[in-house]
């Protein structure tokens, strides 16, 4: 590969944030696969000098059980490493006095228990996948139309994600068509929004130039991180597709086979 | 109501265009119901000098169908007036060569049977209502992803619908997702189309200036005509909303209480 002198990647380096899906595992039947050599790369930068966080927009499943997921495909991982936006919309709809109606996958709905939801005055969707019917959008549809002033949250805003057997739609299709049927904008709560990197970033007490974020969603990963003026490197996992290298707004600051090739020429460099 | 001089209604006008859902009935159960005073309407356009003619971007039916729905409510309408998305769509889809994966609803099946189906080059989505589901339409992504270059018609770009219980998510929704999942732009195959549009105003032998288009969708059916140098009027039926009276980018040239009221004040203002 070309990208043998990735900016970002010397001296000036303290922390790295992984996306996790298409990064470290594969979603499919029983909890998908780990992505070969990923389990390695995550403990050789567990023993360096960098910081590291996880950073997803994984809805379906709340952190606690998400986490156990992980652990259990062999990733040593813990729940206060992951940043996940359902979390970060219970702090915005508590702060902001909303009582949402949630079209979420069943497995997340544990993380909204502390949410007034009674008498909706906004939508909060996220990866709802087979929970997407036409009458479950339909409901959506109508709670949003039926406020005076519509208020859309959705946690993320992929367009669509590899699973098992092929690729499938992401929470960001269906947002842009409640966006469309309202005539309003979502605010999204996840990658790639700004104020969802700051907040992992404040975590480790770092600048944004001082950290590098590796996904497999051109877009939201790298497109995401850069916006905030962090370096972005994609992996040629998951949902990478050859047309990202030739994308017309986003460009990586480098590609790579996968995160253990990533972790191999970070720790290279810095030596 | 204010409109008591509507542009385009004098002694220039020689056409009409009538939108069907929401104007001449409202769907639901069992074909759905006449609007009061509209069949009556109907029958004074078609005893006066004026021409008529149907436009609807109804999918769910073919248009024999559909045509045999209205009359069993009443109407004296009969195909060869009726213009509608599918039969344009297959004429497009012939004349540019494609071959189209359908994800339309079964009732509308029957229009595409002339057309060739095998090892699919295109997508072509209608209002498909309940086969809008997260599978189906994941089967349509994935055959938009895997083109090299992805084509997808909708038939009509509708936002919502009235239907029966409530408003519905209408095609245009589904379509936004698509267009966003496969960061394309789809061909609208019916209203706004100028294409669609233009088409009338054909068989009609018309120029914009001399027809009128009445419709409760101020932005398919009164922006699509205004777009076409037609007048469009917006009934406050079907899935009229009164926010439509102030809309940021469309403004009717009359707005009427119904159909009834809307060919009374036509007649009432050629005499």
């Amino acid at each position: 590969m070309a990208d043998t002198d990735w900016p970002g990647c010397g001296k000036s380096l303290k922390g790295v944030i992984l996306d996790m899906c298409g990064v470290l595992y594969d979603s499919g039947e029983g909890g998908g696969v780990a992505i070969p050599g990923s389990i390695e790369a995550v403990k050789k930068l567990k023993a360096s000098d960098l910081q590291l966080r996880f950073c997803t927009n994984e809805t379906q499943l709340n952190r606690e059980a998400f986490v156990d997921k992980l652990k259990r495909l062999g990733f040593d991982i813990s729940v206060s490493e992951v940043f996940s936006p359902a979390p970060a919309a219970v702090a915005v709809l508590k702060e902001r006095g909303f009582r949402p109606h949630l079209l979420v996958y069943d497995g997340l709905l544990p993380e909204f228990d502390s949410v007034d939801k009674t008498n909706p005055n906004c939508v909060v969707i996220g990866d709802a996948a087979e929970k997407f019917t036409y009458q479950n959008l339909n409901e959506a549809f109508r709670v949003l139309i039926g406020l005076e002033k519509p208020v859309l949250f959705s946690l993320g805003g992929g367009r669509y994600y590899k699973e098992g057997d092929g690729l499938a739609l992401d929470v960001g299709a269906y947002m842009k068509a409640l966006e469309y049927a309202c005539d309003l904008k979502a605010e999204v709560v996840g990658k790639p929004s700004p104020t969802f990197f700051q907040s992992v970033l404040n975590d480790m007490g770092l600048q944004p130039h001082e950290a590098l974020m590796i996904g497999d969603d051109l877009v939201n990963d790298v497109g995401g991180a850069q916006n905030c003026g962090m370096k972005g490197v994609q992996v040629r996992t998951g949902k990478y597709r050859p047309s990202d290298e030739r994308h017309s707004t986003v460009t990586a600051d480098g590609t790579v086979d996968d995160l253990a090739q990533a972790v191999d020429m970070i720790l290279k460099q810095r030596h």
